[in-house]
C-alpha cells in the first residue's frame, strides 16, 4: 500500500478532528493533514485520546500543496440521488474497491474528507482523480466525518485478522477414530453408525477446531470412558 | 440477514450513545438496546442528529433479556495479546467474517458492545456464542465505541455500492473501430498500428467506460476529424 494522507478540508469542529486522529491511529495511519482547521484545544485532545501524537503532528497545508505532491487524490462524497449521474460524482467506488485500486500504486495518495455541513465543493471534487462513496442507507446517508474516516481507514488498512492454527488432518482423524470407538462403547446401533459419523464430520468440519479444542474433546471422551468402565 | 440488535452494555457517556444511534441509522439499523445507560440528554440528542428516532426508540433491557430472546449473541472485544489464547477470547472473527457467518441465520441476533473503559467482562463474554474483534493497529487498538459500532454496522449492512451500466461490447467495438480510423487519418505508422490498438484496448478496457463516456470520446474524435478536414 502507498502512504496515505488523510486530509480534512475545512473541518468545523475540533472534537471531530480529534476523533479522526484517534480512529486513524486505530488502523495504523498517522498522516493527518488539516486544511484551514478550527482552533484545536482541549476537546480535540480529549477525543484524540492516545492519538494525541497524530493530532499534534498533523500537517497544516493548502489544497494546492496536497494536489501538488500527491500521485492520486481521492474525493469522498456522500451518496447522491440516482438522477445526478454526472461525471462530477460518477462513477464512484466503495472503500473496499478503493483498497484494491490503490494497493499497487507507488506514490503518495491523499484522501479528502469535506466539511461537516456540506462536504467537498464541486470545484474540489472536479480536481480529484477518484471518487469514493461509502454505501449507506438512503434513510440517513450523512455519516459523521470521523465515522467516514474510520471506515475508510479500516478498509485501506485491511489489517489481517491474524491466524490461529486449525487442527490438521492427523489430529482430526485421530479425533474421529476416538469418536467412532466411543460410539461403539455406548452401543450406538451399527446401522446408524456411518450416518452419525458423517454428521460428526460435518459438525466438527465446519467449526474449524483448534488443536486445543480437539485435545479437550479427546479428554472429555476419555473421562467419560473411564466412568463407563469404572461405574460408581 | 437476520434482525440485528446493537446492544450497548453499561455505556458511560451519552454522547457516545447518540453517535452509535446515528451511525447505526447510516447503515440501515434501528434496533438499539441499552443496558444500564447514563441519563440521555441534550448531548446524546445532538450527536444522534437525524437518528433521534433510533435514540428515542432505544429499548432498555437487561442482559438476561437479551440472551433469553437471541438466537445468537456476539461479543465484540478489543484485540488481545497473542499470549492469551484461551477459549474466552479465541477464536475470534472479523466483522466481514461475521457477516458471512450470520447471513443465513434465521432468528434474532444481538451484538454486544462493552463499556468505554474496560469493554465486556469475562463473565459476559463467557455467555456469548461468537467473538468478533475488529483488526486494529497494535500501537493503539482501543477503538471508540461508536467507531466500533460503525464498522460492524458497515460490514453487516454490506449495502451494495449500486451499479452503473458499463458500455457493452457493441459500444466498445464501435469506439475501437472509430479509434482505428482516426489513427489512419493521422497517418499513424502501419507497423505500429496493431500494438497501439492493443494498448488502447488495455487502457479503455480497464477503466470500464460508461456509455456516456464512450459517447463523449466519440464526440471528441469526430470534432477533431472535422478540424482535420476543414483546416483553418
Amino acid at each position: 500500500m502507498p502512504e496515505i494522507d488523510f486530509v480534512l478540508v475545512d473541518p468545523l469542529y475540533e472534537g471531530n478532528v480529534g476523533f479522526c486522529a484517534r480512529v486513524m491511529k486505530n488502523f495504523g495511519f498517522s498522516r493527518l493533514v488539516l486544511i484551514n482547521p478550527p482552533p484545536l484545544g482541549d476537546e480535540a485532545i480529549a477525543r484524540a485520546s492516545h492519538a494525541r501524537d497524530v493530532l499534534e503532528q498533523a500537517e497544516h497545508a493548502t489544497l494546492d500543496e496536497v494536489f501538488g505532491r500527491s500521485t492520486i487524490v481521492i474525493a469522498t462524497t456522500g451518496e447522491v440521488s440516482k438522477s445526478i449521474c454526472t461525471s462530477m460524482r460518477m462513477p464512484y467506488f466503495s472503500p473496499s474497491e478503493l483498497r484494491r485500486m490503490l494497493e499497487d500504486v507507488d506514490g503518495r495518495v491523499a484522501v479528502l474528507f469535506g466539511r461537516e455541513n456540506w462536504g467537498l465543493s464541486n470545484a474540489e471534487i472536479r480536481r480529484c482523480d477518484i471518487i469514493c462513496t461509502i454505501p449507506t442507507s438512503r434513510l440517513y446517508p450523512i455519516v459523521n466525518i470521523s465515522h467516514a474516516v474510520g471506515i475508510v481507514a479500516y478498509e485501506l488498512a485491511h489489517i489481517p485478522r491474524g491466524t490461529w492454527r486449525v487442527a490438521n488432518r492427523v489430529e482430526m482423524e485421530s479425533f474421529y477414530e476416538h469418536l467412532g470407538r466411543f460410539l461403539e462403547r455406548i452401543d450406538h446401533p451399527d446401522y446408524k453408525r456411518d450416518n452419525t459419523m458423517i454428521m460428526m464430520r460435518r459438525i466438527f468440519g465446519r467449526t474449524a477446531l483448534t488443536p486445543r479444542e480437539v485435545s479437550t474433546l479427546h479428554g472429555l471422551l476419555r473421562r467419560t470412558e473411564w466412568h463407563l468402565n469404572n461405574k460408581r
